[in-house]
């Protein structure tokens, strides 16, 4: 699904690292992902899951992600760097994700009446402390694990750079706007689609 | 803190690949965590926090096990099988353990009035969703990936294991039950601390 930074998180480390994909296009809102063909490849019933041989599936977009990214630059050589990386993604999948994808989906998906838009507060409470977390780290280096962009760095990018769809102001994390620059200006980066 | 099942996960690996360790116990209820001494530790606020080498951390309960466990039989040997041990564990992390483990709290550790009490019955309908995915996966094999226990199982032991404390009955799931079973039955295998 184009519009989901999940997604896209996949389509940018494939574009970074020119490896050859298919990108099979669903809209969650239709009900596929919870029918019985797409559940016998993901029985979690999430988008991406990855088809890496025929008829054999990988899901969960950051354990994509490390399984696309080993042997390349982006998947850390020591072992303290790729714990680190880990550590960054599942802050990610835990204390980020759940709070900045969600506003996101609230405020461009549903409708403007609709009663989740209740929750946003909350939502906003949590993801600016993940926010805020990150400001203090990206506060003393360019990227978060070592000296170059790696797993975590997509990880986190995809909902970061997006959250303003979900109501957040970036303008007071001004080394999450440098970092976010960065990664914009990596050679073969790729924009993530617009929401129709 | 030793009733957390994100604590015990590591205090079990370690058990089970006899690392030596320093358990330093905190109640999170206190707001310990929340506090300037161990923000310098884990900005994030989060128990368990692994002080890996003096001044150094290392955040994330299942990065943490990764990185205890890279070298022994817990962390896959294939490309695809580390692949699929993440897969899980982010699965835990995201799909699982918000639920199970909340529920688990709830119950546990706040009072019998309290109103997020109310939170249980969504918490109930997402947690065996998760249960019934594990049950799907471990109705054809004996651990989450390969023929042995890895990171994956340690993971999702920690709050399946004692899903009961959260008001879920396990005896629908049968082969969940069986892997609790062998992985209990694991050399050295320590149980999680019962609650005060």
């Amino acid at each position: 699904m184009s519009s989901s930074g999940n997604c896209y998180k996949l389509r940018l480390l494939a574009e970074l690292l020119q490896l050859p994909y298919e990108w099979i296009e669903l809209d969650i809102r239709t009900g596929v992902t919870r029918q019985a063909e797409f559940l016998s490849k993901n029985p979690n019933g999430r988008v991406p899951t990855l088809e890496y041989e025929s008829g054999r599936h990988l899901a969960e977009s950051d354990a994509i992600l490390v399984y696309l990214a080993e042997g390349s630059a982006f998947w850390p050589g020591s072992r303290l760097d790729r714990a680190q990386a880990l550590q960054w993604m599942f802050f990610e999948q835990y204390s980020h994700e759940p709070y900045i994808a969600v506003a996101r989906f609230i405020c461009l998906l549903l409708p403007a009446e609709h009663p989740r838009r209740g929750e946003l507060a909350r939502l906003h409470e949590r993801g600016y402390q993940a926010l805020a977390v990150m400001e203090q780290h990206l506060a003393r280096r360019a990227f978060f694990v070592g000296e170059t962009c790696s797993v975590a760095d997509i990880a986190l990018f995809a909902y970061t750079h997006a959250a303003s769809d979900g109501g957040f102001d970036l303008q007071r994390y001004p080394a999450v706007r440098a970092w976010i620059a960065r990664i914009e200006a990596l050679p073969r980066f790729v924009p993530m689609a617009a929401e129709h």
